[in-house]
């Protein structure tokens, strides 16, 4: 292993080993939820970034969370340099990230627990196939009924006729509720309406149910990708540079991988753009209001983490042509390691037309190809896949871009019986409920430098009517700006009719020419409002998904826009954005200032989506506007270019020879 | 050439060569503006399509739009087979397409015209750079002063001062009236505050302007893409087969790619989707109210022809990988062959991620890899260069996607002038005026059957109240959705907060699992409305972009939603889409239906624009659901499938196994 060189490199193998360590010295017996890096102090960090050679590197330090004995939770840093801990507490009524060993760990108790193996008989399951019967454990959100103090888990439940089966096909209609500290169930919901297991045909995804059903197509022609002098980046550790970017690839237990410290070199000037920038929270609301369904609103990041969840990634499968990989390290509930080998990919892709023209009047003209590169993680929570893209443009266009797929989460459905539209019947007996995907995107911006200020901008028509002398044939129309300036006035929503974005802007640089400051335009066109109604159970939890966009000030640690620990929070009092925000008096005029972004899509479930979903796409833009003096790509080699004095000589070349 | 195939393969050049012949024998000294396939009546066509061995060919027959000396407009039909014109009309007050010669001959014009030089005085060339002077001929569109009998271009002038310079950077602030009839300029726009020519620095994107400002980057790797075993589409003709899917690729002069009767094997059935699919007009319609910029909107099909303007691709630069290609044939106006090889491109590439799933208990999982194919056109609208992809996916999506590139339409501004608003000095002297994009998507829909019913969905909370019983933790929500009966009820628009959408479908079709129709969706999220007001001259000359969806009844011959002559309406009488609609009182419930789509940007100039304007995409989905049994592609062969059996038996095996 090289040694730590980036201060915002994740922890090694080794440093979580001595933070379990240090911390056992004081704390035996503990289990561990996160030993994570606790990012460096930004005031620190910014002078280290300025001047690497003589700063300060800033301290390696850990922000650790675990649970005791009797399920007393601690929070604290551990300072490695100092080999010690230098932050302690032990809080209550706070649930820590649910780790991947306490998932795997309710099944085999529902197989053996005696009120669950009753209810499988009510179902119509035997004894002697318990074996077959299969659970994914959520975090229980929030139930009343329990409160945040009891650590538990709602085992969505399933039967497998077969181990190869895809269990989704066979909802059972109960949900036990397991106790971790206790490590048993403590509770079975029961619907009033009973749904005995429905021993349908099988449907399944994987060769023998292929090939026995017609087996594979096989007119798909092999499409080969290869760069045969390697790819177009550098990566100096964790830090990449490609096209002009360069920036810093961190990775964690909740978030994923985040990307630090970006900026593009503008003709020899490194310019800042974005400090740091990461998907931070998501919900997934399901529009059930049965009971227990409420339940199954899952903060995948925040309650299971994007980083414990995330794949183990393959050349060919994933990404193809040629890719980097990087690992990750995570420490296990018992204080071990575990070593996920590529967590990350990092490829280019070729992306068509970068930019052409071709003048009409004598064919003479410009094609240039793009190119694009990719940092991408694949997370599986539960039943979903989520594949999440980093893409980088060279004009200096950032995309993130998530692809949907996996397994659709269902219920179970009596013949005959309606979904009352909350829902779709899928397949015989299998009930797909209504749902959202809400993605929570933070940015830090650094347009030009950290003071920013955010812009909203609608597309309108002008005020004055068809035929006054300002508007004489009604075509007028322009970019209507509001500054944010408050963090109240930021809680803003999406229009569609008025193409709503909005600038990241520094208002100190502007524009040689279009005396308009330099921006980052967020331009986003996937987002729903989020449909759970306002003072339901997942509008007081989600508080980031209230609206489409909201600001804050920079402050150090303020990453969980749902709160550090998100299991069981009831939503009764304000954690995260929403306590950040507070009366929404603050001032983000010229701040530094951070950007949460929520987007996503509704999905409403189609047979088409199962027994496992083929991808669906969504992807948002963060766009140079007034940013760059002009078209910044205009140096990248194009693969046609003729002039038309070029043209004009071969055609006088041509003219003036001699006929054959 | 091989003879025609299928009834709906364009023209080839002998088939134009003989209208024209036949023509000219009636009417002598005409110009050729149309001479197109007359596309087969439906009822024919179908039966045809349906047992091609035995059912009559539909006749060859063209549709013919010719101008006589005086201006005199003849529109006809030609029946190929009979060697004959089988029906003409004389009209007046009509303008068809503008060809390219038409566009060729006004600079030439204008540089000799001494009311033209004179102006380039005022402005600061002198007589001896008239060779500089350039000028972009635009379809007047519509002015009042002039109206519809007067055939006439506007000349947005520029300035070149070397002939490889960008001329966009030069613009001049007159505008020149060129009448085709007279050939000469009948009239100069000019407007009250003038606006010298500015000799600013020059900024140009050929080679010898990037290796004068330090050259080309050197770091972009080769990245090669093969397909070494060919390609997996067969195309028979005109038709092509890919995946399940089998479409017809047309091409005409004004909407370029038609693609007609498509159909999904769906398990050894051939199931139809849309019976013909096209962009069949657009509008640009610019924001700046000073005259005679409202005249700048153009409706780029319609007044110029996709296909007229489209471009001969190139492999390497348009696409990569193994490309197929399709030419294209078109009569130039004095009745000869203008053929434009490499029209069409046709391609597969990897898309990524088709579907995967990972068991979280033991890695268990499937990957599977995607392949999409893309039939391609790019065309130059005189500065902009649009790039339309029409994308199959193997799951049964089509996604058109339009990429823009090009340069802005500029226009002068002097130093220290504001823009009030209506566009950006994206360079010094140069400001490019706001601007939408909006393209009209025609569908004739045939889902599982020529009758069909559109729905709109929007994704909506329930009534129910949080804390009621019916919604108790009021996360009910449902996709609402509202049947669009008549013509009248299905002007709709979009709704970006109930990400609304649109069903085509079969209503007679009803899925066995999810007892819900078998629909197509239209999932479309750039859908701005149009931002010239009501009444204004934009808005009563495009209709179409009057809502984001209308929905007719099928008729023969009804394509042009703007109007069959396009140039110079006055937007005063209803023609198209509007005349077709009426009172809109028609019913589309169960019937052969058309759906109309705009879509588009809208486009606030930056300089990051300037000079050439990098790649902006914009993308639609037609998605099927509840159409296929379940997912349609799990055929696909796998990059990786591993079962929980084969997992276990590994790890049975490993732990029988001796230790080491």
């Amino acid at each position: 292993m090289a040694p730590t060189q980036h201060p915002l490199d994740p922890l090694s193998a080794t440093e979580i080993q001595n933070v379990i360590s240090i911390v056992r010295k004081t704390h035996k017996n503990v289990n561990f939820h996160v030993v994570s890096l606790h990012e460096p102090r930004k005031a620190g960090m910014t002078k280290w970034l300025a001047e690497r050679s003589n700063a300060t590197k800033p301290p390696r330090v850990a922000d650790v969370s675990v649970i005791a004995p009797g399920g007393k939770v601690g929070d604290g840093l551990v300072d490695l340099g100092k080999s010690q801990i230098v932050q302690w507490e032990w809080v209550n009524g706070r649930q820590p990230i649910i780790t991947v060993e306490e998932l795997q760990r309710v099944e085999q108790v529902i197989r053996t627990d005696s009120s669950v193996i009753k209810q499988c008989e009510i179902s119509g399951i035997a004894r002697d196939e318990m074996h077959k019967v299969y659970c994914d454990p959520w975090t229980i959100g929030y139930d009343e009924r329990f409160g945040s103090n009891v650590r538990l888990q709602q085992a969505l439940m399933y039967f497998r006729p077969n181990i190869d089966d895809c269990q989704y096909q066979y909802p059972l209609d109960f949900c036990p509720i397991y106790d971790s500290d206790k490590d048993k169930i403590i509770h079975i919901d029961i619907p009033k309406t009973r749904r005995p297991l429905r021993r349908e045909a099988t449907i399944n995804y994987y060769p023998a149910d292929i090939n026995a059903k017609g087996g594979y197509r096989t007119d798909l022609k092999p499409l080969e990708i290869t760069q045969p002098e390697g790819p177009s980046f550098k990566l100096n550790g964790r830090e990449m540079e490609w096209q002009n970017w360069r920036f810093h690839i961190g990775f964690n237990y909740r978030e994923g991988i985040v990307l630090s410290d970006i900026r593009y070199n503008d003709k020899g000037t490194e310019r800042p753009i974005f400090y740091r920038m990461s998907l931070v929270e998501m919900v997934v609301p399901y529009g059930n209001p049965d009971r227990p369904h409420q339940r199954k609103h899952a903060f995948d990041l925040g309650e299971y983490g994007a980083g414990y969840m995330t794949n183990s990634l393959r050349l060919g499968c994933d990404c193809k042509g040629y890719i980097r990989y990087l690992d990750a390290e995570f420490p296990t509930r018992d204080g071990n390691i575990r070593h996920i080998k590529n967590a990350i990919c990092i490829h280019e892709e070729d992306n068509g037309i970068l930019f052409k023209h071709t003048d009409f009047r004598d064919e003479s003209g410009i094609v240039t190809r793009a190119r694009k590169l990719i940092i991408q993680q694949v997370f599986t929570a539960a039943n979903y896949e989520y594949a999440i893209q980093w893409i980088f443009h060279q004009d200096g266009t950032i995309q993130p871009e998530i692809k949907l797929t996996g397994i659709l989460n269902t219920y179970s459905i009596n013949p005959g019986e309606d979904t009352d539209g909350w829902g779709t019947e899928v397949y015989p007996g299998v009930n797909a409920h209504n749902h959202q995907h809400l993605f929570c995107l933070r940015i830090n911006a650094n347009v030009d430098g950290p003071r920013n200020t955010v812009f909203m901008t609608d597309a309108v028509a002008s005020d004055e009517p068809v035929g006054s002398p300002m508007n004489p044939y009604g075509n007028a129309f322009y970019a209507k700006k509001t500054k944010l300036a408050t963090t109240g006035q930021a809680m803003t929503d999406y229009d569609g009719a008025t193409v709503r974005s909005w600038d990241i802007c520094n208002t100190s640089k502007i524009h040689p020419f279009s005396k308009k400051p330099a921006s980052y335009k967020l331009v986003s066109r996937e987002v729903p409002r989020l449909l759970p109604k306002p003072g339901s159970l997942v509008w007081k939890r989600a508080g980031f998904a209230r609206h489409a966009v909201h600001v804050t000030k920079y402050r150090d640690d303020q990453f969980w826009p749902a709160g550090r620990h998100v299991p069981q929070t009831s939503g009764e009092t304000d954690v995260g954005l929403t306590e950040w925000i507070g009366d929404g008096s603050e001032s983000i005029d010229n701040e530094d200032i951070v950007l949460w972004h929520t987007f996503g899509v509704v999905h409403f479930p189609s047979p088409e989506d199962f027994p496992i979903m083929p991808v669906e796409p969504m992807t948002l833009l963060l766009r140079p506007r007034n940013f760059f003096s002009n078209n910044p790509v205009m140096d990248v080699p194009p693969q046609r270019a003729t002039t038309a004095s070029q043209i004009l000589n071969t055609t006088n070349n041509q003219m003036g020879s001699p006929k054959l």
